[in-house]
């Protein structure tokens, strides 16, 4: 049917229309409002695993390691080419376990929302994060909603927390690296850092970046399933760089990037030129970061190029002495952690 | 030493000299300082079973049904008579295992912070949440730090996700109850309600309200002995009232309330007659609702009551007829489902 869209637009309209037309502190109340509006909206999107009349949900669980993360998500605008705050914080933390060398199976998330947010707005970023959970395989299970007055929350805030399972023994930790390890990532970085950057009106570029917001599960498990694989990370908040420190600090080795490997976007390479940012600082949200034993590197890359994953690369070694070193063609240059270049609320 | 807490101060000062003075957005940006604000606070109070290396964690389990809860925490102030958003966070969320009828075993914290808060204040929030964590025997597993730009923030808000473990076999929930058992409640109610409000400046009104802001898994762990328990639930935000209307909704049976019975403290039902407020639709954070079969109605009360709970009280009957009704000197009125009376920010 051609009009499906508009159909759909008008069935969403009226099962909103209770809620009225903005969010208001009366729905945080925990009354009648507050239970149509995760009726209305968190109940209609999850469906399935989330049961609104319990505060405390059991979880039935496979054989295995129970593995739990969670994250806030905070991200400015809520939507931005490539994403939404409901979808990130659903991969977001779909991929935090997902690196662990777990299967996601739970999720829970609890929303804090802002006086005055479109109850439609509202609406299409829960629909955003149940559509992003629906492709991973999980559920909701239990979730809570709070209204903060207007000009106190930011829109919306989601914390969200994710429960998977782990087949007993899988052994990954940066501490686990040794020298000669080669380091890998599944495709370009920066790339959310720098969508959600120009999606903000105050820097005043367009550009054709989309953020590379997606689920991980599936390159996270062909990894998982090579032999030699030490350890995987999403460069979330603070990019590469950052989890090449976080990798010399547990394991007192160092990392040795070379910057024609790593695969950056030309317009990823754009912005950072105009603006002053440097790539390997910024966040992905779909990327994995690997470390494998040098003889399993060309196994992990073709593994994740099978997915697809075409710019896929080698991007560094582990070496003896302990810092984050980049190779560029001017000479090596040190890698410093990130400090006061806080790009706020990109994740 | 009589001079312990003075030096206990100096070391705090000492401790958190090399954050500054204030969050800044650079605080979470994910890189250094990120680092050094959640190895100094966070790891520092909570230590043992945080890991702050992991993005994710697994989680030893014993025997039984795994539960989970989450709740979002954006109380104002965030220090009130009786608590703060720290050891309300943490008790909130354990409390929504206990009377689901699980033992709280793990937490994990996604805390939302402004920029401008000053740490030592970050800090001891931080720490009561620990003290409150420890006194319920319960370690927090993950966490993630968020700084969001001053204004938006509202000073702190926690996110806060429980895992507990329950016996296979216990069956708990609303639509349980018949008709004939009788409602208790383990103490006073709309005592954290009534003492929030009061410590808004707004008010002007100074008072001796505290707070019942507690762990209640005692109380609960005493009930679950008790044959013919149907259903437990803490009434928090909406109060008695709400939680009475959702028997109401789940079971198709109704509630009459005894107004008489019901205990209000004197300076809690002062502060309703001045202000207009309900107590029934007081939050409370440190008290048991409780469905039992008219029989043991009086074994769960003994049970409350040889915990200290001097107060503990039977305050109605489940009845065919499907309202909320109260019994007063003057005869019975229903009892409305809260809707516009938003005391937001109260937990």
């Amino acid at each position: 049917m051609h009009d499906a869209g508009v159909m759909t637009a008008s069935a969403d309209r009226a099962r909103l229309e209770s809620l009225g037309e903005f969010i208001t502190v009366a729905h945080g109340n925990g009354g009648r409002l507050t239970r149509e509006l995760v009726e209305t909206v968190f109940a209609h999107h999850f469906g399935g695993a989330l049961d609104i009349n319990l505060d405390a949900v059991p979880l039935s669980i496979p054989n295995g390691e129970i593995v739990v993360t969670t994250d806030g998500f905070i991200v400015e605008p809520l939507v931005f080419p490539g994403g939404t705050i409901g979808s990130l914080a659903v991969n977001g933390t779909v991929n935090d376990l997902a690196v662990a060398g777990a299967t996601p199976f739970y999720l829970t998330l609890s929303a804090f929302i802002e006086e005055g947010l479109e109850i439609a707005t509202l609406d299409a970023l829960i629909g955003d994060a149940a559509a992003a959970a629906r492709a991973s395989g999980v559920g909701l299970v239990a979730g809570d909603t709070k209204v903060v007055r207007r000009g106190e929350g930011g829109g919306l805030y989601l914390g969200m927390t994710g429960v998977g399972v782990r087949a007993r023994g899988v052994q990954l930790a940066p501490h686990h690296v040794r020298s000669g390890d080669r380091l890998l990532v599944s495709g370009t970085v920066g790339d959310h850092g720098a969508a959600v950057l120009l999606a903000r009106e105050q820097f005043g570029l367009r550009g054709q970046l989309r953020s590379d917001c997606a689920s991980v599960v599936p390159i996270a498990q062909a990894l998982l399933a090579i032999d030699g694989l030490r350890f995987m990370r999403d460069p979330t908040r603070g990019g590469l760089a950052t989890v090449a420190h976080d990798i010399v600090r547990a394991s007192g080795f160092g990392v040795r990037l070379v910057e024609a490997s790593i695969p950056v976007s030309e317009p990823v390479s754009g912005v950072c030129e105009i603006l002053g940012f440097d790539p390997l600082m910024l966040a992905c949200e779909g990327r994995v970061l690997s470390v494998v034993s040098a003889q399993s590197a060309k196994a992990a890359l073709t593994a994740m190029r099978d997915l697809g994953c075409s710019q896929a690369a080698i991007v560094g070694t582990v070496v003896d002495e302990p810092l984050v070193a980049l190779v560029t063609e001017v000479g090596e240059r040190i890698v410093e952690e990130l400090e006061h270049d806080p790009l706020p609320r990109i994740c």
